[in-house]
């Protein structure tokens, strides 16, 4: 927008542009201001986080096309996307890469790492589609990531013997399922935040994830704030804007 | 915003601003020009629609402080205020009124009547409170308002005798409780817009009055929308919008 | 009925029915009457109206059976209709017209456009099945319709290039799921009402479409009022009563 | 039992029963007592009612099995069965009749018609599986039934051309879906028992007709109570304990 | 109504009004006449079944105005009411009878008592209120009724001590707390109709009965019906209309 | 009942009562027998469970009732009692206790003590109402209970230095607020059933102790199964009849 | 654990290892004793009870991946797993056994049996699976178990025929589905703990288990305790370690 | 700990304890240790994050009682604290202030600021409460906190005039009732992190601030995180961590 500004005002100094005319000009400017604003932002945000398609519930052709409006050098991330979707796009776009564990499609490139650390925590072997979907996206979003999986209930050593690691990181994203307590249980063992993501599958009386949301929002253990279940990619997003205050 | 934005072009114009400098000056003009717009926007609606405080949960001090802000002209309605809170204002605001019924506490004058009319449906006697706060905010506005209460199962011939004059309205706003099935009932005797207002007055099952927002929402006549559980004000400001249009 | 009781009077009138004869007959009148001022009332209803069906949870036969029983002149609209179920009927039924994008089956023909617009507004791409139920009914419903689609976040811009169109619409019809936060935002830079449609289409805490209806409940900018979850032929109903009203 | 008891108290009274070893073995004779009272009980009720089962969720052997428990005079009536679980039992049972469009297998023979008579009252096509699992197993169980179908919003007037019929009725069952208030209109009709069998079939905000049942709950017209969602056979077998009452 | 009807047919045949103006006035005759056939039909209602009107959520003033709205024949039932309320009432209206346990106010004589009975059978203390609420309107309304209170877990044998008084009645109204399990076993051991009310008063996940009202619900012991949580009156109603069958 | 038929059977022996006689006072035997069969189980309950009343929701009167119905050696506990109830009482029935800090009234002694142990664990100052009423209730009941309270977040090392103290108890009552975590992690630790009771205090979405229920239920470790929010004796109620197993 | 620490305190004592270099070592003692706290728990356990693996929602790899992951000797329980999983993993595993009512994999040996007894009963035909579930996880954990299945409704005397072998057994699983009354029912006729099973599988507002689940948990009979909805598992476990008190 | 340990092996190491004993002493090592860790975790802690007391629901003496068992160099947060309360505890406890506005009693004074900010925002007047307790917690545990009130719908223009400000914030915490919208639209607008706090002032469909908090949990612009309805101190604690990491 300044650009487009810059000029205008040139115009008008030059006498190449009456104040009326300008003015009306102007008149949209605001929205179009947010407009560019939004983008100017957008670019900001780009370096560090790429946009997100949720592939869910959108046809190949549509996703295609969302693909498509991004500039060449915008990093896109596709999440929920099945290989099917991938091997549509894949031809027909640049750059483009699948991270099958994530379901996650990538077109361009990561940002470079910077120097903070996310670790991604996970309780069991059900949560790692979710767990995949946060640690790829942060770690196209520019950022370190250990995965220290599976340290639920049988394996509730294994956040003992990764501590210091964990103590080292600059958040961390604690993906779980079932009663919904490890975040808290981690929470209470290291002081740095600890973003908790409920996983939607269970059964019984599980509520597709209400029950770990609720048992996070009631965490006794403070330092823990949550994100929707399932989105691991919201929880990579907010984690990498922590990481950056590093 | 139009005004100093003219000035800041003529100045450029002048030479009395560097380009740059008023490029300097114009980067927060998008957040100042929203600014702008809002208020144009609500001076805009303020001709029509007063604003409104809800009284609920605020401390009379702080409702006070609120209705002071604004600018005399304005016209200001306070809902859900008791009679204590109206003790307390009036002697220190001009131009205060107390709508008993409604539990409003009118700042201003009422705009200027317009031509349409709203008629406002209520099912029994528990449902007066939210349907005088629909009257009343509807007066203010500027709207005639035909209050044709009490007209649920014991009266429902009351709809009847009153159909002419309802279908002469711009909009209905039907309030009800119970199992909510006025709205629905009205909706398919009349070919204007109708409003329903579901009240949480109720007990067993009814849930604070969700059970009659689901039967709103689910209604086999088609041409009903609602809006929240006893939110009188905003059905008198959806219906009053409705009714400007005529 | 008027005519038949017409007929009745004049016989009682010139002797040929005795009074307590006239009295038996007119006993299930009420009845009768109502059943006529209803069909009246349709009829009346009818000339801006089509009648709806809607086809989910119907076999193709209870479909085409439906759509028969209605006499030639009526316009029907069949919504949430397949291609499957418009090959059944097309052969049997004439004037009939599929919209794809909408999953309207269409017998006879639209209502001539009126004066006023109806502007239909969408967040994002899954949004737009919904968007062009009600687009299509609003159509046929005899209204002027504006497509302004995909402005949801990522593109919350096009709302402001496109809010003097909207502004001059008679009713906004704004189609949104996620947190269903557009109807509100929309609701405060516009002064005409706004019906808001949540969308089913979701994952997490989602709930099928509750999350985004309750957002719109509570909407702090009031003139917004809401149909049921994915109802957009319920909003073009409503939108096309209050377009009339122009 | 009492054969059984009468053979022991002889035996006592005979002396080849010791009054300990009787008593010994009338200790259990409590619930082998109530074992036989239930089969008395049943014995009495079976001849207006026949035994059900719920097919879905069962097997077709398991369903065979279960049919085959019960004694070759006793009817049975099996709900929810598809036609493929007919085939398989038809060959292997006798005096199988398949009712299609309620999805009922019955196993014996109807009960002789008594002289009252149930109405099923239903509002739209979609209620009609329930309706005629309503309707067949109340005429299993030896009732008149009078079928009124399709009396919803569209057809509303057919109730009233149909009220004497309807009054004639010991009981009136009131199958709904969308919002449900059909049974409250009908039971402010009539001055007989209404019950209200809300359907599962509906979208948005239904809640797979929670929405329907709240609404018959909340009826502000006494006069009508409920069944569960779907439950025609238990609509059928309650409005046949009331009509034996006649 | 039908005075008034043959009044005007006279007049036509007398030629003392024409046909065209006999018309017009029949114009609004079906609203009219709906309007007396409701008050046909109550009065047809009256001669068992009272007036109600819930005093809960409304002033003396208004509980007053609504009684003296109805003719002095007319007996009118007011539940949910205070002694307060009696106090306030019993001076200015005749007739007027406070029947405590049942927070009743009377307001003229009751029905004469017909042939057949009902049975209100409670589990436990806490249910008392409703219990008594449901038994003194079904006396209102003419019926015999038996009192079998305090049955559940701890007295559940007092049920097989009455059974035989149970079984000779009409109907059995079942009010029960907790699990809400009594209606099932009732219902289990009698031929009669069984009408469920689900009592509020509970602790922990009872849900102000939601859960005994799903216990009913899906009993596997059909011949229930339920009515709304607290719900005597409407009990009692269902109750005496069932009764009247015999 | 054992006595009554002995006598009876005497008589048919001694030809005192005829057989069909004999017979016909038999008919009503199964229901007579279950009463005494209930009242023989309750005996033989009673020497190890007291009868419980819940106070809540009953007049001092209603209360003073039940008791003086029990047999004088009966012992009863009634829960949630104010110090009011039990000044009402306590005058008027003999060997009333008031335990403040449990909110129970006992009448009669305690059960005199097994061998087994139970502990009874909490996490924070908030649950000790639920945790006195289990641990009081289990001490009637004739268990030794250890109170080991005070050991979430903040005190889990308590748990471990209490850790063999819990292992050697029988069964292990875990009441906890918050998330509900704790009965997952003590069940974790030992290999003894757990008893988990969720409290009803706390804010946010912790709907009322729904929160913990959930995590309780959908605990990762298997071990642990619930009683209803706050249900300390029905707590101490189950954990009794497994300490008396060992 | 206490190895390698015996081994180290040799090696200080031996002046193998210096005091600070033993500190060191020392460190992180707490967690890898934790961990290996943990392991001897479970192999204390585990001679009761092996590990489980639910496999809903797990790949057969993973499934597989799992059980390798165990110890030979290790007794595994995979629940839920379906015949195609068994297929995957027999070739693979050793000493593999399919329950295939129970959906159960087994590796390796049942422990022997104990004393003590658990009775698995149930309501009706569709509460096999879970029971299947439940019972056969209890034998694999050593215990007898006896099976006493549909005495629901239909069969509630086969409960009084089998009482005297409930009660010998120490602890009593009651599946139930529908209303979920039964578990209430048995306890009120035996002094043992009953530990209810609410099943998913039912219709209408039956919630999924939900209803079955309130019935239980707000039970007037004491001496229940549940867990959650469809775990049959669970309810095993707990059973067994009650057992074992024995 | 590790004071005792070094005693330990130091007498091991001289011969004064044998291996044997000393692993015997060891044995609950694991326990003691985690105690110790679990404090050193929160020694650590305290530098940055006072302890928190949740007055709600505890009495004045309880409140006093865990104050006092904090060691004097502590500081305390306690929030939820009424007047009255801080009367009772002032005299009693040294170095109290009460924040009357947050509701918090302070024991002990805060920690010395950082260099990075915590921005917390709010919709309106009724938010106020919640965010003075994140505000005051937060600059207790020594960060700077800019407070940029009531910029909800009538004032969202003040979030444009304060957007540098925040977008220099480590982290924004938004307080928000209503719709909940808030936290996405200012997330929408700053690269830094968001976390959500709904409030639970409200009416109608607000569900105690679950509706709110289900808009921040759908909201489509990533990089908002929720802590629980009204836990303004939760906010403060995470936003401190994460400002921290600056």
């Amino acid at each position: 927008m300044m650009e487009g500004l810059k000029e205008l005002l040139k115009k008008v100094k030059n006498g190449e542009l009456e104040v009326e005319e300008a003015l009306k000009e102007l008149k949209f400017l605001p929205y179009k201001d947010l407009d560019h604003t939004k983008i100017d932002t957008h670019r900001e945000l780009r370096r560090g986080h790429p946009e997100a398609i949720l592939c869910e519930g959108k046809s190949n052709e549509q996703i295609l096309d969302i693909i498509s409006e991004y500039p060449d050098e915008q990093t896109v991330i596709a999440t929920r996307a099945d290989e099917e979707t991938y091997e549509f796009v894949k031809g027909k776009i640049d750059n483009v890469v699948y991270h099958e564990k994530a379901d996650i499609i990538q077109v361009g490139k990561s940002r470079e790492k910077g120097e903070g650390v996310i670790s991604v925590v996970t309780g069991g072997t059900s949560d790692e589609k979710v767990a995949e979907e946060c640690a790829v996206s942060a770690e196209i979003m520019g950022n370190e990531v250990r995965r220290i999986y599976d340290v639920g209930m049988a394996g509730v050593h294994r956040i003992f013997s990764n501590l210091d690691k964990i103590r080292e990181s600059s958040v961390v994203v604690v993906i779980a399922g079932m009663e919904g307590a490890l975040p808290g249980l981690v929470s209470g063992l290291v002081s740095v935040p600890v973003i908790g993501v409920p996983t939607s599958e269970g059964y019984g009386l599980y509520l597709g994830g209400i029950s770990p949301l609720l048992t996070m929002l009631n965490s006794c253990s403070p330092g823990i704030s949550v994100v929707n279940i399932d989105n691991g990619y919201g929880a990579a997003y907010q984690a990498s804007l922590i990481n950056e205050e590093k």
